[in-house]
């Protein structure tokens, strides 16, 4: 429903949000007394909720210089309001630029708000900056600033700049109604006229009654603590245990007893008598004393008499891996609902269904039915996709990537990435959080836990355009929201985003092994190409190249990228590399190396394994590129944490995630 | 110099450009006169080559009215044009969207040609269309039709849409003018105002005599039969030749012994009688009979002496390793001109100086002192920085990449890259061109020829922002153009423009192997995640998902990506695969897999190379996501020529290039 213009006049008012002087008015007389109070030059306009766009069908006059100019354009207007059925507002003209603030409840995030310049701007060019609401004053300065026509705003060919203060002080207050006044589904400032004294807002809309519940309420919570039993558990049972090839129940109880360290596991199986030669039990309540943790793994249609058992038992924490529930349609749904509502009285965390389960590399647990297990490490990863982690862990196997734990959420009918996330974020054994996703049960919860995070995360967003919004829905049955509005939380967050599985792990290492520092990154190479190459992706990212302020040999390049040509010897990467180092406005290096016949790959590499010892607080990131001749040179690197890269660009990708999320 | 008025009208009306009908004017009558004659509104404003921002010091005034209005406005720009001593103009008003159209003659590129939209637009949001001239009136709609704000042009929110044919017959005429009006330097038609009617210049600036001399000449002709000597010598001297370790002139020398094939190679060092055992010579003129291909790897200083020494021996080709030259600044320079001159004189072929030298895998040559020799393919590579080819030989070493020829272009002092495209245009072993450059002699040589060649070229430019021109400058002495202009010029051309080495690997591959298609794509996944991923790239980069239209089992997604689920065996792989190719829509496969406990790649490749063999005009790309698990199966598949890719991103670019080149 839409606000009349009373109703819209006091909220605005209520919040101090400046509108010029208006007044809706029956009589041309009323209309001239208006203008004769407030001065020339005036706008007069047909007013109703049903025309959006009054200027097309030539319902709004602007621009009226004096009581005989009012006259004739009365005259005009009165003719389309009658002919439309409006009413006719008078207005005192302002000039300056258009402006559109907006706000609205979305269904994922909840309050968010827009800004951007009129008409083209935003309706042609999309050049719109969002936020989550509520923001603050700098988040209020960032959206000025970072739209790409800001230079309208800072005063374009001669003109004046805009009062941004006053546009900012908009954006906050709109801020506080769309967080306070529950009833506002959305607001249209448009346009606000700002010029250098003030910012007024010229015509306003705004739409009461969320048609959508507000973002759905947190889960029952289960409390955190339950979630040790999960990736802590001292007795396991398997629900689903069987040796028959290729099984899924298989993987499991194999991942399980490879890495027992002391751990109680029960093998459930009432069609089995024995699986791998250990004896099974016919069900979990056969089981001897308390059981952490049930992994579930039999067939969907059981999973609900599973569960109960598990109830009964009093399991600690679940791993419902079966699949067959929501992402089957809608009577999966209803059989996920049943499990969820008992799982949930009894306040047992779980995790899934439809998962791959859970691992946790410091203790050795594999809880999943993944086919390898990865190093033990300190990147935690969580990812809406089992098969996503199947392939990192694959992929991580031939390099070094390591892991403190390896969450498959599945359909999150119990626990969700939000739960996961808070529960790393005081995890001592998890420094970087990698995440994937492709649809937020509830935006908010997850903005707020990744603002409340001080180690950083990497996110890959799955889902980002409508042609695979309708794949989204097939496959997991979360929701999908505006990829314009995901973007802009994860960057008010100070998340880092990410665009492939091969760059979440590429900068996840980085963040893993190497200090985060600021600005002034010294490239040196043996190669120009690639360090030209360097160059212009740190250039696009806003990398800082400072100047080399030391004596160096007249065959090197003298600038940044340092280029030490093609027959560089060791002693010229161990007196470039560590010059650089050495040079205060230098924070961080990316050393390129191309194999040359002259060339020493393990000699080289341990002048910068040495360096990096040296100069602690100072990340240095390499790309040794090729493949047969590097092979022990970046064994050697990676032994000791410093990541090698195998093009520049996945360097300056990872250098850049250092710099961007350093304090 | 900037054109007067007389001659700014004549010239364009000469080329049939029209313009708004205008006159210099001396007092208010002769004004008046002309407002009476050609109706009013007018505008009227100071008129000066000097003053470029007329309207921002109140110099111009528009939408006169009448006479009355005329005279008022006369006395306000009479004082302004006393003050500036400028002229007065009179101008019929025209009304309509204001546009930019101006041409150049680029020192890089020579006449180029731009259009975008009026102030913001072009100032502030650089959008920008540009094309190399002369072009056709296809291209002129291209023009108008890629800038961001095109929306303006086909008529924003019920505005008409403006005349797009007059402005392509400007575009097209100033395309005219700039090819073929030497003396002009720059033209500036600022406005122009089109409507739905016409399309009319307002104000046009045009500079004539080209301050930079026109693009460099051509070098003299070699001739490209003379290549047949580089690229098939029958007998080679090694000038520089020694078996030192660590030395150039020993992996030249192990490099071309590696692989003779009955080739006759001498070798040549006054101060070593032998060099691996083999007797050397003094000099190349104690060889004995015709010398196809000299190799020189001596000190700088001494390569003057030498190159006399072969056009003494009237040596057929020769390629200059030895570094010191123009790379190394003035010094360098004159050595290398005085080489070039004796080397031009002579008529002989010669590459570099400061190069890595040729490999032509087809026959076994690699007269380079890259420490590998590639597989032999059909990509030629052709590379402005040697330690590139020595990186991207290396990488290829490991995965599958093979090369018909691989050339260092160097310094380019006597063969550029041009002259090596255009043999690469017409060698039979050369399917796909790979090209690395940095900056271009003469960018209107380049671009002819890549016009003029079917085969499809994948190029990188290093160099492409600010920072980086400094870098350049330093590394070879070339001249590098903005990136805008390099960009407008590759696309015109039909090549694709890749940003890294990776993906200039990557995207070679599929050309070489691979057939190009239609749009219409389908991807067949056992894991969600990366199906989404991958339809979110396809997304991106425009590549239609048709539906499938076949029926299959209830488990799989019934989509595009279409999801056979985690527990895919090797027969629904083979559903999927087969039924997707078989569908008149779908032009091509993205196949993905996860390895999941189930999994069976190398079952799974063999699905692919079999339906690879029954839909050979369809191609297929692999994103088989791993490392240890898969090794076998990418390797099986890759023998096949199926390119399989570590990340999805990399198969939808690659796929993208082969929709892109299609016919």
């Amino acid at each position: 429903m839409l606000l009349g213009f009373g109703e819209t006049n006091n909220l605005l008012a209520k919040y101090k949000i400046p509108q010029a002087k208006a007044k809706i008015v029956k009589t041309k007389n009323e209309a001239v007394s208006f203008a004769k109070q407030n001065g020339f030059p005036a706008v007069l306009k047909i007013f109703s909720p049903k025309i959006i766009h009054k200027t097309d069908i030539g319902g709004v006059i602007v621009d009226i210089k004096d009581e005989k100019e009012l006259l004739i354009a009365w005259a005009k207007i009165e003719k389309i309001a009658k002919a439309k059925k409006t009413e006719i507002l008078i207005q005192k003209m302002i000039t300056g630029e258009q402006i559109i603030i907006g706000a609205k409840r979305d269904s994922v995030f909840g309050p968010i708000i827009a800004f951007g310049l009129g008409g083209i701007f935003t309706e042609v060019l999309k050049d719109v900056s969002f936020r989550l609401a509520p923001i603050t004053r700098k988040e209020a300065r960032q959206m000025t600033g970072e739209i790409k026509g800001v230079e309208i705003l800072k005063g374009f060919r001669g003109k004046e700049p805009v009062n941004l203060l006053k546009l900012e002080s908009i954006l906050l207050s709109l801020s506080s109604i769309i967080s306070n006044e529950k009833q506002i589904r959305e607001i249209d400032l448009n346009p606000v006229i700002a010029n250098k004294k003030e910012a007024l807002v010229i015509d306003a809309k705004i739409i009461s009654r969320a048609r959508l519940a507000d973002v759905q309420q947190n889960l029952a919570a289960v409390g955190l603590k339950k979630l040790d039993y999960l990736f802590n558990p001292e007795t396991i049972a398997v629900i689903g245990a069987t040796d028959r090839p290729g099984s899924v129940g298989r993987g499991l109880v194999k991942n399980l007893l490879a890495a027992r360290r002391g751990r109680k596991i029960c093998l459930i199986n009432p069609n089995r008598k024995k699986v791998f030669g250990i004896k099974t039990l016919p069900s979990v309540l056969a089981a001897k004393g308390q059981i952490d943790l049930a992994v579930i793994a039999v067939p969907a249609q059981i999973v609900p008499k599973i569960t109960e058992e598990c109830v009964q038992k009093g399991v600690k924490s679940v791993v419902i891996i079966s699949s067959g529930f929501a992402e089957m349609g809608r009577k999966g749904a209803l059989l996920q609902d049943k499990v969820k509502q008992a799982l949930s009285r009894a306040k047992i965390a779980f995790v899934g269904p439809n998962c791959l389960g859970v691992l946790r590399p410091p203790t050795g647990l594999n809880a999943s039915f993944a086919p390898l297990t990865p190093n033990r490490g300190d990147i935690t990863l969580i990812s809406q996709s089992g098969a996503l982690i199947d392939a990192i862990i694959d992929a991580s196997s031939g390099k070094s990537h390591s892991f403190s734990a390896l969450i498959s959420s599945g359909n999150e009918a119990g626990l969700t990435l939000v739960d996961f996330l808070n529960w790393a974020k005081n995890d001592p054994e998890t420094k970087v959080i990698a995440l994937y996703f492709e649809g937020l049960k509830n935006g908010r919860r997850f903005f707020e836990a990744v603002k409340s995070i001080r180690k950083p995360i990497v996110v890959l967003k799955g889902g980002k355009t409508k042609a695979t919004r309708r794949a989204v829905g097939s496959h997991t049955g979360a929701l999908a929201g505006q990829a314009e509005i995901y973007s802009a939380a994860f960057n008010q967050a100070g998340l880092i985003e990410v665009d492939s599985i091969e760059q979440i792990l590429n900068v996840s290492k980085a963040l893993s092994w190497q200090p985060r520092c600021k600005n002034g990154i010294a490239i040196v190479s043996n190669g120009g190409g690639a360090a030209i190459l360097t160059a212009d992706y740190c250039s696009k990212n806003n990398i800082d190249l400072p100047r080399p302020a030391f004596k160096m040999p007249d065959r090197w390049s003298q600038n940044n990228p340092l280029d030490i040509i093609g027959d560089a010897a060791t002693k010229d990467y161990e007196l470039a590399v560590n010059s650089m180092l050495k040079q205060k406005n230098v924070h961080g290096l990316i050393v390129l190396q191309t194999v040359q016949i002259m060339t020493k790959s393990v000699e080289n590499a341990k002048i910068v394994i040495e360096a990096k010892k040296r100069f602690k607080n100072k990340p240095i990131v390499t790309a040794f590129l090729g493949e047969k001749s590097i092979k022990k040179a970046v064994k050697l690197l990676e032994k000791n944490k410093i990541p090698n890269y195998s093009d520049p660009l996945e360097a300056v990708e990872a250098m850049k995630a250092l710099v961007r999320t350093a304090k």
